[in-house]
């Protein structure tokens, strides 16, 4: 049987792809359990009891659709990072509203910049639009900030995207350095800054919501996928200037959010509490990450984020043997995809139990590579 | 302030919209409450408990990414529609799966058809990628098979949309009339059978999945948010040939979907015994809806759907007054959009009590309209 005649030239020539494997792949081909969940940035603290308990006792409205419009979410947010909410657009995740944001200013053959090694779901949305992929090298395993700025004019590129602090390195540039960058920029260049791992860095990390709401050409995007423990609810959302946010109402998926996503994010403003206990949690885990791979003769680098790159010193090919020896004791983490980033893995925060696993797993694993 | 300077051309031109303005919005601006919520084709009858069980027994799981492969709910669908998982695609609601689809057909000026007055959300995607909408009135209030075959050949048209059964008329072919209907167009045409209502339709409205599923250019999109009471969890999927369905993996939002939501439509699929009662229980409310209206001096449509358009007997401003005036009551229904639909109210079905208010108010609106 052949596929449709007629799709578009751009869709005839993508490929049929999954930005990432996910762990329930991993166990249906190798027909194993996994154990130890630490490989996709998620939150194994869970998020607070008070928003599982709201999820419950909303689960029977579900019936309904959820607001198009996101009012009491956009209001929430609002205040809570002290903008209007006219500021804000909320989407099925920073996924979602990454392709929103592709859409809205690629066209084949716009230039694109990005670093290498960065978020391969960004790059599978620019690829998906046409758009002509500009990649800067990290440089001590930070984004290129000079190099990035440098390519924007040079290709004048009508996007660029990274992340502060950064995925998959876990590294971080303050405050000072990101607004600098952006106050930089053309005014014809969007900045995607992303922020899903803002509330996990240390103080000065991010800019303040003032210091870049005045600017057309920057969306921030954050989420409650990381340090509020939801991924799998998908709730992102973006700040911007109000007439750029305003966009997003042309081409978005207006009844998109889960309604139980809306209850579990508004639930998760409400309890900072438990939040600030979480990235204590999140905060001791990385310590013991890095005291299990320094432990064993690897090297941690300092992370801002839910997770832990670690340098095991040799190349892409050993830290791969590393991750598929793990997978073999149920210990899921991942690694960059390119060189020389794929000299590390990466290791999720998770419980006790969780990284015990890994402690156990690792010499185990490191003494069959020799 | 001003927006963005370099979105797309495209992008540009469209206006900021909401293809629905929600219940929610209209409490807001009215500063109502509304108690009868029978506008928007949810179910009021709600999902089988065993699904809100289900939801609140894996809610503490929402720190967990769902499957981006979703396995295990295209291998259930796979089985209960008696075809292959590849013929399968599952996505974020129909919505966001009529996004795709004319994402991959549509390019600037690329002619779609549908029916005049038919799904605004499948327009405003078409719109949103520059398409060309070709629009064939409703003949007898059905959507006209031979008109719109008429105009895909006249314009060479890439992708044609209709409901079976239709929204918003309720009406229905058999499906003899829509196979015949999908053997007609050329192969360089999409059909895209939108079937959110096939389980309320009578017998043989709907084509056996077997008379369709060899056909590259037909994708049937069905949904859990009527039948399965599910609106607010946002679970849709396609039915195609395998080639064809594949495409979607080059451009879907592979992270896109909640867990819980999963998790409910897994439970929906096993409960087939509650989805019989609540069909019942959509049978008995549209023979209320339409005794309600015949008592009233109005004329009810026949239904396949969940919902009853009630023919007011005049033209689209008194049908506005209508709506406008039941909401002053509290209770939310809708219209069509075009003449000359839009002589009809449309009232979903829900619970007693529900229909009571509807019921109460009606003939109140209708005397103060005079």
């Amino acid at each position: 049987m052949s596929a449709f005649l007629r799709f578009t030239p751009l869709t005839s020539a993508l490929p049929s792809t999954v930005p990432f494997v996910g762990p329930e792949a991993l166990e249906r081909q190798r027909g194993l359990t996994i154990k130890a969940r630490i490989g996709a940035n998620e939150n194994g603290f869970g998020p607070a009891p008070s928003i599982i308990e709201a999820m419950r006792r909303e689960a029977a409205d579900i019936w309904k659709y959820n607001d198009p419009e996101n009012f009491a979410l956009k209001q929430a947010l609002a205040a809570h990072l002290g903008v209007k909410a006219s500021n804000v657009c909320v989407g099925e995740g920073v996924d979602a509203l990454l392709g929103l944001i592709v859409r809205m200013i690629v066209e084949p053959g716009t230039a694109v910049v990005t670093s290498h090694g960065g978020y391969p779901t960004f790059n599978f949305h620019v690829v998906g639009y046409g758009g002509r992929l500009v990649t800067v090298p990290y440089v001590e395993d930070r984004e290129d900030l000079d190099g990035l700025l440098q390519a924007v004019k040079r290709e004048d590129a009508s996007l660029v995207y990274f992340a502060n602090p950064d995925n998959p390195m876990g590294s971080w540039w303050d405050a000072d350095k990101i607004v600098a960058f952006a106050k930089a920029l053309p005014e014809t260049c969007m900045l995607v800054l992303d922020e899903a791992y803002s509330e996990t860095g240390p103080k000065g990390s991010t800019p303040d919501i003032a210091a870049l709401i005045d600017m057309p050409n920057v969306l921030r995007t954050r989420t409650f996928s990381k340090a509020y423990g939801l991924a799998g609810a998908r709730v992102g959302y973006v700040i911007g200037v109000a007439e750029t946010v305003q966009a997003f109402d042309k081409v978005r998926n207006h009844f998109g959010m889960n309604r139980l996503a809306t209850v579990a994010a508004l639930a998760a403003l409400k309890d900072q509490a438990y939040l600030s206990e979480v990235i204590g949690n999140i905060h001791a885990a990385r310590e013991r990450i890095g005291m299990i791979a320094r432990d064993k003769g690897l090297t941690p680098l300092a992370s801002a984020t839910n997770f832990v790159a670690i340098d095991c010193g040799r190349d892409g090919v050993f830290a791969r043997a590393i991750v598929d020896g793990l997978i073999e004791h149920g210990v899921f983490i991942r690694m960059p995809g390119v060189a020389p980033l794929n000299r590390c893995i990466r290791v999720s925060v998770g419980p006790k139990a969780d990284l015990d696993l890994f402690e156990e797993a690792l010499p185990k694993v490191l003494k069959a590579l020799g």
